[in-house]
């Protein structure tokens, strides 16, 4: 039987790989809309050498591979970094609603 | 602003409240539709005297009150305790997707 449900926790600590196979970090969190009950995005976190970034990708991006134990991202990390990022520290308004963080298309992909 | 999103790790663990007012017990995770990417429901860990149970409830049954830091839940204990649950440390199918976990009304509310 394939299991159509997933736990939030197992997700959290999952790593990502981009389109073109790099990996692209691990998944933090997942941010959640209150009322309709959807994963609006993961937050990846990307360690690079300096310093590490945050970033917003939608969950329709994100594909299971179960053999890999990791998410496959139709998006590559150099997209990522074209996009909106957090790095460590910084204030960052995570709960933005607007339509650049619900919506694939804003990575022009 | 109110924000409408919230992270899946904040919401793993917060308290939750019955309709009663009763505790009910503590959000240890979600579920998620891998596909759809929907909350199908949450798992709610709930302590007694000799067991821990582990109930789902859904989504769509639980308001977060920002004054008192916890979720309200539209059910109380004694309809959780008439539902289906996990006891600690048994097999348990939670990523069953049939009706009856989806759909509030399995709980006859």
């Amino acid at each position: 039987m394939v299991h159509t449900l997933v736990p939030s926790d197992r997700v959290e600590t999952a790593a990502v790989y981009g389109r073109d196979g790099q990996k692209i970090g691990t998944i933090e969190r997942l941010m959640l809309g209150k009322l309709d009950g959807t994963v609006a995005y993961a937050v990846v976190r990307c360690r690079g050498l300096l310093e590490t970034h945050h970033y917003p990708v939608p969950w329709s991006l994100l594909k299971y591979n179960v053999a890999r134990h990791a998410y496959e991202a139709d998006i590559t990390l150099d997209q990522l970094r074209s996009g909106p990022s957090e790095l460590d520290g910084e204030t960052f308004d995570w709960g933005d609603r607007s339509p650049a963080y619900r919506h694939p298309q804003y990575w022009t992909v």
